[in-house]
């Protein structure tokens, strides 16, 4: 038996355990925007510190940033001549909110049918325990093929503040062959598939005022301007009926998909009848022109993800709110960037607020879009590891989710990230009822071991 | 002396015991909308139970309703030729938030300058403290010299939906010569004003679903239709850019205002550098062709008073909202109903709504628009009764607020209601930092007192 199927094998044998070790990650509430949680992302991190220790790591370390801290640690002899594989995760989560929609506690995790529902389950808890279980089925059998080191990171869901500059402080440390990203998907849980485009992101708050303070609604009903009014004339002005974004410029720096690229995605097997069964939506609506998977992974996009204004509880009150405020996120492709679509937005809003209220646009967060190197080695071995586990050719494809450390750990240490997890586009990411599918938590386990071994010299395979 | 004449002295002796009991009330948040508060509504009502005794009031009595209890007490031995009168108010508040823009505990009164500042002490706790203190000191001298019916709600807030019920149940009770209500409002501190109009109100819940749960924006964005952004653009189209309402056939019902009428309201000496300085918005705004006082008292509005939609607590939340929900309140006039304006709304709303999402319509209450007869005997005596106390000719005018009991005391009772309150346009009702000007406060109940006299004969009133 070489050394390959020693670790297969001996992570066959520890599935309970990982599910179990799983489940206990699941349990940390570890919610990086609020900042009543820094214990729990402590312990979110001191967990995984140990982890990292018991998978055999060394130099193992808590490493602070100016935000939630980073776990790191490596393992450094398999020789010089073998790659080093940089592996990223992120350990933070969503909020579960709102939670009236949970159907159980969203981090008490529960098992039903081949789902385990827990927030972060599939965003990204699940796909950085399954890839320390690989990597402990090898230390643990004949020891890893490759150099590596883990940065698990506390505010990707922030939009990783701090990373990039805590990448530039720890060049020497972080220096590898390849960087490996958990935070993916597949297409669907028979369809293996890489990525190899992501969107970015550019994330606003806008805010508008009419008058200093709230006002009865019968003695200054028509006096004044209504900001959710002027609010709700801006937001739905920056799109047309067709869908397409009307910000000046929006589209310019789109770069337009090729003939192959097209024909890529029209073989993705999602057709509208699953969209609709997923979203549970009466209809399907975007940007005129493109299909539905084009509008989902390639096309940019508009959405307000948050609007509040005047009084929103129970019964009546009759007022004539003050502010309004909206949060707006954009996605983004190549070649566009934060900046170019800020400037359209503020330029859009400097000519369209009217003066009967004053307003404030503000940058939340943004990350670029990706588009990754097709033909590199590193896609090769992923593309045989998946094929090894699920008997079938992989997809090449996009996502439509942002993931800002890829184009950081481009720009930083200057290596291609290769997109490799196991979440599914119907796995309710940021959403009540989050889950993710229990047997591709275990081909996942078994693909990053495949992969691992693809990528060193099949020599080295067959100890 | 004559029995006026002791019963202003009386008053005027008592105004530090009379701020002390209004204090007192203003501590007790009765908010009515609020379900967990119905204990601290009962609070207000045994309150007021007491001291109804205390003035001297009979058969005084906490009567229930099908929701917050109404407070009742008489009096009735003026003898059968005098008129009886009766007094309408409302011990309920509204809401307090947002708290955080409140410069001093809301329930805890603080007293700056002349202004008392504390939820409830314009609307309309002030009044009823007023009108109570009037009674007192005619039954503390010389006796009341009219039969007097005192009748206090406790859900004018929520709409008064349980009070029509109410008066049909105890016609014989409330049979009354004529309703005065206090919640009502001069012009100016120093111009003293009787209003014959109120605006109606008729105010709608909308609630938009697209998912059928909250999406990651960067999985689904583009895919979906986004519940705010249609919800928003239904609303933004809820009105042209002269700030004329598109509901179709939302002016069919509109009584056009008189000659007269624009004449006497162009008199009402507040120009719109008041308007500005009492909002603080940057501009004004409403429909266009007519001046803002019309606006602000004889034209239907409508204002979004709430919109809430996905994630707006701190940071980001890259969601795709299943949900959005807007509250919009409409302010009618003379003879627009609740009912027609509904149908328009519910008519906009087939015609507009797109296919992506599905919509609920609900209105949460509603009130008629009022006109009162200006050649009534009531309306000659509250005229000479302001005069009296203020040295000057009281205006005619209307009142942009909504005021539902009194064209249900029309309906129920068969007759009109006198407003006579003396609040301010700038109170901040239903906003944050309420005030009641204390000026007012005692002008107000000495002006009480004068109009129970110029009420009965002048005979009476040489005792």
């Amino acid at each position: 038996m070489n050394a390959r199927e020693s670790a297969l094998l001996r992570a066959r044998s520890q599935r309970q355990a990982a599910l179990e070790r799983l489940q206990d990650l699941l349990r940390i509430p570890s919610i990086s925007t609020f900042s009543d949680h820094k214990p729990r992302m402590l312990e979110a991190a001191g967990w995984l510190q140990q982890r990292l220790e018991e998978i055999g790591l060394e130099a193992v370390e808590i490493m602070p940033t100016e935000g939630h801290p980073i776990v790191f640690g490596q393992w450094l002899h398999a020789g010089s001549e073998a790659p080093t594989v940089l592996y990223y995760g992120h350990y933070d989560v969503q909020p579960a909110d709102p939670l009236e929609l949970w159907t159980n506690e969203p981090f008490e995790p529960v098992i039903r049918g081949d789902d385990i529902l827990a927030r972060g389950a599939s965003d990204m808890k699940g796909q950085v325990c399954a890839f320390l279980e690989a990597v402990e089925a090898m230390t643990q059998t004949s020891g890893l093929p490759v150099n590596l080191k883990v940065m698990l990171e506390g505010e990707e869901e922030l939009g990783s503040p701090h990373l990039a500059a805590f990448m530039a402080r720890h060049k020497d440390l972080l220096a590898c062959d390849v960087c490996v990203n958990g935070d993916s998907a597949i297409l669907a849980p028979d369809l293996p598939s890489i990525v190899y485009g992501l969107r970015g992101l550019a994330y606003f708050e806008i805010r508008v005022q009419a008058a200093a303070q709230d006002l009865h609604s019968g003695g200054f009903g028509g006096v004044v301007d209504n900001p959710a009014l002027v609010l709700a004339r801006l937001l739905a002005d920056m799109r047309d009926e067709s869908g397409r974004i009307t910000l000046p410029g929006f589209y310019d720096d789109v770069r337009p998909l090729s003939v192959e690229e097209r024909a890529e995605l029209a073989a993705v097997p999602l057709d509208d009848a699953w969209w609709l069964k997923t979203t549970g939506a009466p209809a399907l609506f975007g940007e005129a022109g493109y299909s539905t998977i084009e509008r989902a992974v390639a096309r940019p996009t508009l959405d307000v993800c948050g609007f509040a204004s005047g009084f929103v509880g129970e019964g009546m009150k009759t007022v004539l709110p003050a502010r309004a405020m909206a949060k707006v996120s954009m996605r983004l492709v190549a070649d566009q960037t934060a900046e170019r679509v800020e400037e359209s937005l503020r330029a859009y809003l400097q000519e369209r607020a009217p003066d009967t209220v004053t307003w404030e646009l503000e940058r939340l967060g943004s990350a670029r879009p990706v588009i990754v190197e097709r033909d590199s080695a590193p896609v090769a071995a992923a593309m045989r590891a998946l094929q090894y586990v699920w008997g079938r050719k992989p997809v090449l494809t996009r996502l439509g989710y942002t993931v800002p450390v890829v184009s950081m750990v481009q720009e930083m240490l200057g290596v291609d990230s290769l997109m490799l997890g196991f979440g599914l586009t119907d796995d309710r990411q940021h959403a009540p009822d989050e889950k993710f599918h229990l047997p591709n938590f275990y081909r996942g386990i078994e693909t990053y071991i495949h992969f691992v071994y693809e990528l060193v010299a099949d020599a080295s395979d067959e100890a």
